[in-house]
């Protein structure tokens, strides 16, 4: 270690885990072994249970990242003659189209660009002009810009309109509602490393029972076969290839605390309780958000680079890292910005924390107090 | 944890690791941050100096398991219009085959059955007689039987028909001799959680540079596209997606330990020991091995099943996990078998009280000392 005490993660994870679930990672489990097995149903079994999908859908994990689990829900659910309609305004919509790419499944894309949301009317228009699109797939949070997507509009819209709902709910599960009595979707997907703050090594895709049924031959990679997975472990309790041991142990006790926290509803007290003071502290130091109000996500906030001369994104962020804490780049095409993430062991302590070390190094960049510090902007905010 | 203290994995991985590897895992890592990269970058040169490869090969993580590692491999350097024999002498091969079925590349198989080796003189005669064969893939230590395949005459043959060579060298690499310069390869895979005792989370592919560059739109799968992934990499530093950070932290921690045990060399010393001792010990007691010990690999060791009607494997494997070791179950289509590992954190201490817990498992079960406790084996065993 380089630095004097490992510093924060404010990034949109890998992020700060607590003690608790790192040491849950000081035990070697033999993957083939029954109590192995049982952490593994578990884990799956309260997963399902905090989207109160129990009844309707299976949970099935996935060794890798968060996108190989989106591409993996993707080749497994949509047909061969599918096409699907991603709504994109940022890098993880844009991700799902690439991946679309590979797969070979039609689709079109409506991109309302960095950070503008999908509006539900357009959709509405779009699925009631092409009877062949029967899948619409939404990001929940993008975390590009920090939007949180309008998904229940949405999926309001492709009920109606009987397509089928595909969320990449990646950084939104385990503290934004989510609800699969309310929203109609074949597939979400989420990862170990986000709201539910254990560490990263695997996805899972909560799957709608009835569709996943349908979905032997559709998969192109024996890896990212989600049927595959789902089938094995049914007959075994087994995942079929070597799993991230040590990650599941974590995120088994990942899940424990996160039920003593009070579940979703209490993780997103505390990361919208971060977000308000971060962006309060921020905004009296004279910076902008990107967002409105309305549309920010308490799990990571997107800020406009100070317009100042003396600015510089890596003396500002090595800065920061000296003072122990961990930002994040910005990912915006057009504006130049960096983020601070909300989510994860945060709590005001270290947002407050962060707030100071960010002063410092305006400080250190000597650039002056008071507003404005930042660019007279001209770019288009809503 | 329900038992007494945690066992001893005596199986193929994920396997016991030190402690050191394990305390790797707590702390947190910025995903983005140049620490990180540094790490990745640091691990990624050691593992081509242990094959010896930095000039002609590039190293490429890959997140999940070894398996994704072969199907990204395969996927992005095989040419679509490439021919692949494949030898196959048990699971792992055929999960090789099975893999180009989904990757749609053509391919033969020899397969030799459960656990007899390809013959080089039927490689050399099978790829005079077919010239649209483009790539031979081999799996070194096919852990189904525990036989270490002859990858160096194999490769031979391959160099001298001017075609190309794949190894599947996930439980070999970093105990058995992989010497790029004098190994022909285009792809060799191994994962973390093997021979240089690291946990689960990701599997890396030596490539060489020369057929990679070419290779760019190869791949059937975004998440698993290898050239993307070193491309992105070259340019970054980082991972394209969410790295399993904890389990590249514990890594690096297992290479040094594994530089401090003498490398590759060191480690297989230790090894065959420790299959020394396991298979004398077991032969005392009457079990057989299913190879002829010119055959059998210091990974992991199969035994045929006692024919003594009281015999029940379940019974065998509860009582051994009682006494602090977990065994491996066979994998043969027709032979009753059991399998030991001699791989991970297991010297000879571990190996004569697995020994033990045999002994008195044995007991437990009331099967009689004394041979011949097991069947009177009527399959060929060469």
């Amino acid at each position: 270690m380089q630095e004097p005490r490992e510093p924060y993660l404010l990034t949109p994870g890998p992020l700060t885990t607590s003690l608790a679930t790192k040491i849950a990672m000081l035990r070697d489990w033999g993957s083939w072994d029954s109590d192995f097995n049982d952490l593994t149903g578990d884990v799956c079994r309260r997963l399902l249970a905090v989207a109160h999908a129990g009844t309707t859908h299976v949970c099935v994990p996935l060794q890798g990242s968060g996108t190989y689990a989106v591409e993996a829900a993707l080749a497994t659910l949509l047909p061969w003659d599918s096409k699907t309609l991603v709504l994109t305004n940022g890098a993880y919509g844009q991700r799902v189209a690439r991946t679309l790419k590979y797969l070979g499944r039609d689709f079109t894309a409506l991109d309302t660009g960095d950070y503008l949301p999908p509006s539900p009317t357009q959709v509405d228009e779009m699925l009631a002009a092409d009877p062949a699109i029967s899948h619409v797939a939404l990001v929940h949070c993008e975390t590009s810009s920090g939007i949180l997507n309008p998904l229940e509009a949405i999926a309001k819209i492709v009920r109606l309109q009987d397509r089928r709902l595909f969320v990449d709910a990646m950084s939104s599960f385990g503290a934004l509602p989510v609800d699969a009595r309310e929203l109609p979707f074949d597939g979400l997907v989420s990862s170990a490393n986000k709201c539910f703050e254990g560490v990263p090594g695997f996805g899972f895709a909560l799957l709608r029972r009835e569709a996943l049924e349908g979905c032997a031959d559709n998969a192109h990679s024996l890896s990212l076969d989600l049927y595959d997975q789902w089938d094995y472990m049914n007959r075994t309790g087994q995942w079929r290839f070597t799993p991230p041991t040590h990650a599941v142990a974590a995120f088994a006790s990942a899940l424990d605390q996160h039920a003593a926290e009070g579940g979703a509803p209490g993780r997103l007290a505390r990361y919208a309780h971060n977000k308000t003071v971060l962006v309060e502290g921020m905004r009296a130091m004279g910076f902008l958000t990107l967002l409105d109000d309305r549309w920010m996500s308490p799990i990571i906030v997107t800020f406009h680079a100070p317009g100042h001369p003396n600015y510089d994104f890596k003396t500002f962020y090595q800065s920061i890292k000296r003072q122990g804490f961990i930002i994040y780049p910005g990912k915006l095409t057009r504006v130049d910005s960096f983020r601070i993430g909300c989510i994860g062991q945060l709590y005001e302590e270290q947002m407050r924390g962060a707030l100071s070390a960010v002063r410092a190094a305006l400080d250190e960049m000597a650039i002056p107090d008071g507003a404005p510090r930042l660019e007279d902007l001209t770019k288009p905010i809503f």
